[in-house]
């Protein structure tokens, strides 16, 4: 498998007009080495892999040598010890560098130049070439492994969810009911949360992204619940809407819009269809309803070894959706003040359509 | 406070030779403007501050304007719609930018190329310019109420991991201890985690950075417990090394040695040493004892918004110790195959020295 992917990677030299190619991403790193140490801060790299046609390295410090040699196959551990930039010059002569890519999304300004520098001082120098998306563009597609994987943790988050909410009862917090979520996952053997839970209820139902606070559930207000899990290293999304007590009548009208926009995209997208025209699906929905300024975020996004990943549906973006993409369709309608309903599920794209990975539960 | 801070930056301006500050660092953007989202993804921002001499723009996306509106002081919030990018002319136009500083260590070259373009095409053009540490270099001299803050994140994580150890039988495994502190720490109303617990036993022991697996604890092996609180936004972090039963003799004589390195550190460091000379301190001390090649890190790290920040207390490292840094001591000895023996404190630099944070305690 690993071999496999080191060799698409490498299918794309020519075309991209490198001979060497610098991962540093860390999900693209594990992508194709199997090596998982998560880097520990935004400013703190685990490891570094240079790949070109013949050999791979992983370039890594002293606290990371262990797992390093126990995890990465079919690339040659090094261990640095003053330093990646320091250990430049040796990888450029081990791998015979005369172009370098690098991937202009993840490597910080800084650090860039000091390569830049090094590799201005080899003899011939090395050229460093930006690349955007080479190992993205491989994970987006997803195998049958990893259809399995994600939908084996979108049932485990989709069942710890249902039990949430079976039990959920007016005045639990939402800081409690969140807890809950983590605790349910670790029970189930899940590797944690795929990003911290969403408990939003009442007004904070109309933040997109709201932190779970102390406020108590009540009845009637719409209470959204996004959330998501890791199992075998892939990730699980969803988002479910629901009212104790069931909606007022302006969140039932709300609800139903969201919920009608979500089963459009959802039986409407195809391969060969844009991922901006998916988005458009859903957002004509709700436009059509007279809510289309409370949809203030992408229909949806990819999903795999990271909760988001390529491919993105959204206005800005323009991406051919394929066979064997996995990712969430999750209209929202937020009123400021007010509250609001977002619906979320998993889906993967197959000849017949998008096939829903999550329980595509209808709640009200 | 924020005021304050606010303030500190802009005074740095004409040494820095610009009129505007970008800042993207997450925990530098909180710190100025009290607006806390993380975040989400490595590719993922959740706004970004604008600063010049008079004014400061918060930009974030309509996920994030209800929150950055209510968290964020003395700064405007923009929402923008077509990305940060395209709303860079309007911030160059309000704040009458000409030379944009910019956090070299944490913009991605991508980022910074479509900055740069939009940047030229300005009337006249307005100029990048490279800074490091312009808001680390404030957030690592603590205030009073940063240190008292500091030190209740400790204390709690000192409480819940003498219980933790208090309790630990034989057969317990690695990944159960570590989820006990966290559950703890949830229990005693922590935010959460500052890093995943490390719990690693026997030869796991040897990986500084372990993750924790299902193996169990035995007695006379040796246990390290590497654990971090974060409380009222606030990180600690600590280890012991414990054994069941005593150690045995090898790792009795690693575990004295270890720890009067790190005696002799919190001895001896005072205001005006530098960091790396700090580091050498408790080095010479395991060089001495035979075991120099087996402390494979550095001696310690700042802590605060995030476990690590500066200073760093290494041998590739210089700076400066000041008055109000709070950093960790934390010497180890690692044998592969075998285990090894790691001990950390929180100290506080104060004009009698260092002053201990944590509760010191010693398990032997």
């Amino acid at each position: 498998m690993y071999k496999n992917r080191l060799n698409i990677v490498r299918s794309k030299f020519e075309l991209l007009g490198i001979d060497t190619l610098w991962v540093i991403q860390p999900q693209n790193r594990r992508y194709i080495s199997g090596f998982k140490a998560p880097d520990g801060q935004l400013d703190e790299s685990s490891g570094s892999l240079f790949i070109n046609k013949d050999k791979a390295l992983l370039l890594t410090d002293s606290r990371y040598t262990i797992e390093a040699e126990e995890e990465a196959v079919n690339v040659e551990v090094i261990t640095h010890k003053e330093g990646l930039i320091n250990a430049l010059p040796d990888i450029f002569h081990q791998l015979r560098t005369r172009k370098l890519g690098f991937e202009a999304g993840y490597l910080m300004w800084d650090l860039y130049e000091k390569a830049k520098k090094q590799a201005s001082l080899q003899s011939p120098a090395v050229e460093l070439v930006a690349t955007a998306g080479v190992v993205e563009d491989i994970r987006k597609i997803k195998s049958k492994e990893e259809i399995d994987l994600l939908s084996s943790s979108a049932l485990l988050m989709g069942d710890i969810l249902s039990k949430v909410i079976e039990e959920m009862k007016p005045h639990q917090t939402e800081r409690s009911i969140a807890w809950k979520i983590e605790l349910l996952i670790h029970e189930r053997d899940g590797d944690g949360v795929s990003f911290p839970p969403i408990v939003a209820s009442g007004e904070n139902a109309a933040v997109p992204h709201a932190t779970p606070t102390n406020k108590k559930i009540v009845e009637h207000e719409p209470i959204i619940l996004d959330v998501g899990s890791i199992l075998n290293d892939y990730c699980s999304d969803m988002t479910r809407t629901v009212f104790l007590e069931g909606p007022s009548s302006y969140f039932k009208q709300i609800y139903d819009i969201v919920r009608e926009a979500q089963i459009s995209a959802i039986n409407s997208i195809k391969i060969g269809m844009d991922s901006f025209e998916a988005d458009s699906i859903a957002r004509d929905v709700i436009k059509k309803a007279g809510f289309g300024e409370f949809f203030c975020h992408s229909l949806g996004h990819g999903i795999g070894l990271v909760p988001h990943e390529k491919p993105y549906l959204g206005q800005r973006n323009s991406e051919v959706l394929q066979e064997g993409m996995v990712f969430t369709i999750e209209p929202g309608i937020y009123i400021p003040g007010k509250g609001g309903v977002r619906l979320e599920e998993m889906v993967v794209l197959e000849k017949e359509g998008a096939r829903v990975l999550t329980t595509n539960a209808d709640f009200l």
